[in-house]
């Protein structure tokens, strides 16, 4: 009994003595992963020492009094990590006291007419009033979206002046050194976030586009690596660890409330006006929600993998080929879109569909060259039929083109009449693709060839939002160079 | 010249006598959408007016002081929307301003045996270090995700009390009357926010679940009715406005970070551990990662209706039945899972596996029967071959259940072996519905078909977890009469 306790303790100390090293170990990868949050928090520990000087030194406390603690207040409040969400909340803040200070006014004027009791009712009703209407609001969709926090704080201010305006003698006064130590500690917040080691919100929503776009080239390459792989050896992998394909995926799926709150943000960073352009951060967000579009055909595709029976590994060796060679040109798409968003400068946007058709060809080819596999007595009719259809598709499809925009939301319906043409070959090709996989063995390929085919046509939208934001944000022209990557 | 400014005016004014109907018209949507609104923005009224009585009544602000005037701030700042996010916010405060009290009179007492100047450079290195130290602490997740709110507020009072101590005489006296006023208003807001007209987060997640699942449900019924109706028709109604399929499924493609605020916030909940359980709200947040899942597959589905060349319509006539009997045996069976989340009640599996087992066998033997269709020589040879393999896969499945856990993230790997064995069943169903479709015209619908049984096959595992959430949330027992519905 004795021994087992001992032993007990001893397991005791040693998950205790395990701890500091744990903390180490997870304080160091914490800032590994983003050396920036290092720096961050120096900017924030310097900036409260700051402000901080305005209490602790003579002659500054002196010109700004007890009021500066509202400054430390500010600071704590509206350093962010990015300078546009800074930026964000240090103007709503500064313009919702603003606003605030001066209702309260209004209110004391009005108030000041009458005796105690009687001022005390109106403080009272404004205070209810205000505090009511302030919150019905902030359920409006725009306004909690971009002045959520203003409002916020035009409530907070307004309650505290109009409050404190009743036992204050000079309400004037008070609130002048609020404001303006608000001003103070607003301005070294916007100053740290501008001018010291600045994060841009712009600069994080490029890059993580940037690495979507990397994630989904990665899993797509993997999932078709994966289905023509043998079967034995891949229940043996999944099993160990997180799925290799999901992890390249899982950060597009839900990538909207991220990108929406940096593209806010970037909104707000005046960096980008220095140049020819605005940050064309709703552009990110439409790339971004097709990005998650295409994301949603490698689910599928992921899908097919293991729910679905095998196709005999025969029929999967004879289009492994052609399939491989389709899954790495959307790859190579993918990098060079990538590169090209990296690189700020457009691509070339032939050469990505150069091969993108080849490739499709060489899938189309393929099937057709199996005439073994082929329907005896209907095949060549009901393929002259297909091509019948596809023909007539193709035309009504250059005549209007929602059937292809129904798919998306309403937002990327923009129009780009100058692509449409050379864009209608390759749905069609696509098409050819699926009609003529008329062959007995292959049917359970047949879907995994079809969502291929549709990432085709979906990539094509990628495509077309990545030159859109390359128009939008001026990027540098194509260079002949740059292609080979 | 003359005649052409006064008509400008008159559209100017035309257009500002619109405004207030405008304004009238988007409250009234935003109060009709949602009533509590309203009905949180009186609270929050209230609960100003009746802190603000400290201060304005004589008796009252004898006791507290202009202290009050942080019960004020507090409300502002704590009274959220639902019950537990209120708590949440409200404890966060209380702890970190409590914390932070403790740990500034430890600097104090420090500081004070020492001279003025050296006690500036104290308060200085402390809040330079506690800066630095918390800001960084907030980037870790787990704290991010729980305590950011109480972290920032530790910062804040931190500050605050250690900067003001510095030319305030009785520190203790200040930080008493501090923290007892935001206990009282802490104190307000959630007796406000349990006990008036209060608002759950549990029940937000539980409503917002329910109406997820109903509108997957009439999204797969739209998607399939389009895709059996001829071709024309469809065409015409996609432009007038958004497509009523997207509208269906968007609010679960993007309800990862809702449900996890939802989730969060129905933790801080107190009122179900009154009951025989605690709000089992990661299993919602469980529950909502496999309809994300579900969702995605009906993403690809209306993609097939779209990108897709169009299977002649003699072909889909074939399959008509078959598939929409599929179709809504899925949409039932979301239906039922649907009604009983919302009504707390268990339902009957073996009602709902029955039925899409015979659906699916419905479907199967539509595909078998029509040999005209059926390939020549290799057919039936074939066949055999792939219910072999379709044998093998079963068995391989009862031992080994990891074949369908990888589809998923790792989250969901949590293995329920009871219903292991009459799962089998299914899955195989499927691929035999897909395996047989071996006959020539009707490719392009392979994809359709398949991507239906994939979606049966998903159903299994938002099944799954719909029991798993009944059990955990001790859902009332299956009554039998429940089931007609």
């Amino acid at each position: 009994m004795m021994f087992d306790l001992s032993k007990k303790t001893k397991i005791c100390i040693e998950k205790v003595k395990g701890v500091p090293g744990y903390v180490c170990r997870k304080i160091w990868k914490v800032g590994r992963d983003d050396p920036r949050r290092v720096i961050h928090a120096f900017k924030v520990g310097f900036s409260l020492t700051l402000v901080s000087l305005l209490y602790l030194l003579e002659p500054l406390f002196k010109g700004v009094g007890k009021n500066a603690i509202w400054a430390v207040m500010t600071v704590v409040v509206v350093l962010e990590f990015t300078a546009g969400a800074t930026i964000c909340k240090g103007l709503n803040r500064g313009f919702g006291t603003l606003l605030a200070a001066s209702l309260a006014f209004l209110f004391e004027l009005i108030a000041r007419e009458y005796g105690q009791v009687f001022r005390a009712f109106l403080i009272g009703a404004s205070v209810f009033l205000i505090g009511t209407a302030t919150t019905f609001l902030r359920f409006f969709p725009r306004i909690k979206k971009n002045y959520d926090y203003g409002v916020l704080i035009f409530l907070l201010t307004f309650n505290l002046i109009t409050v404190s305006s009743y036992r204050a003698d000079d309400i004037l006064k008070l609130a002048h050194g609020r404001i303006s130590t608000i001003a103070i500690g607003c301005g070294v917040c916007i100053l740290m976030s501008l001018f010291i080691f600045p994060n841009w919100s712009g600069e994080d929503l490029h890059y993580s586009t940037v690495s979507k776009i990397e994630g989904l080239a990665k899993a797509i390459e993997a999932c078709v690596d994966k289905y023509f792989k043998d079967d034995e050896t891949d229940i043996e992998i999944d099993e160990t660890q997180e799925d290799p394909i999901y992890k390249n995926y899982k950060a597009v799926l839900d990538s909207k409330s991220t990108d929406e709150t940096l593209a806010h943000h970037s909104s707000w960073e005046p960096r980008h006006s220095l140049h020819c352009y605005k940050f064309p951060g709703k552009q990110y967000v439409k790339v971004g929600a097709v990005l998650r579009h295409f994301g949603y055909s490698i689910v599928a595709l992921h899908g097919s993998l293991q729910t679905e029976i095998r196709t005999p590994r025969s029929v999967r060796m004879l289009f492994k080929d052609p399939c491989i060679r389709l899954a790495s040109e959307v790859t190579k798409t993918l990098n060079v879109l990538a590169a090209s968003i990296r690189t700020r400068r457009h691509c070339s946007p032939e050469i990505l569909t150069e091969h993108l058709q080849s490739a499709l060809q060489d899938l189309n080819h393929a099937l057709k060259s199996q005439p073994r596999l082929f329907l005896g007595p209907d095949g060549p009719n009901n393929t002259s039929k297909m091509l019948a259809l596809v023909a007539a598709t193709g035309r009504q499809r250059s005549e209007s083109p929602l059937a292809r925009k129904s798919t998306e939301s309403p937002s990327f319906s923009k129009g780009t009449p100058t692509g449409a043409e050379k864009r209608v070959l390759r749905p069609t090709l696509s098409k050819l693709a699926i009609t003529s996989l008329e062959f007995s063995e292959a049917l359970p390929f047949a879907a995994f060839a079809a969502l291929l085919v549709e990432l085709v046509a979906r990539l094509d939208i990628v495509i077309e939002e990545v030159e859109e934001l390359g128009r939008v944000a001026c990027f540098k022209e194509y260079k002949h160079e740059n292609d080979v990557i």
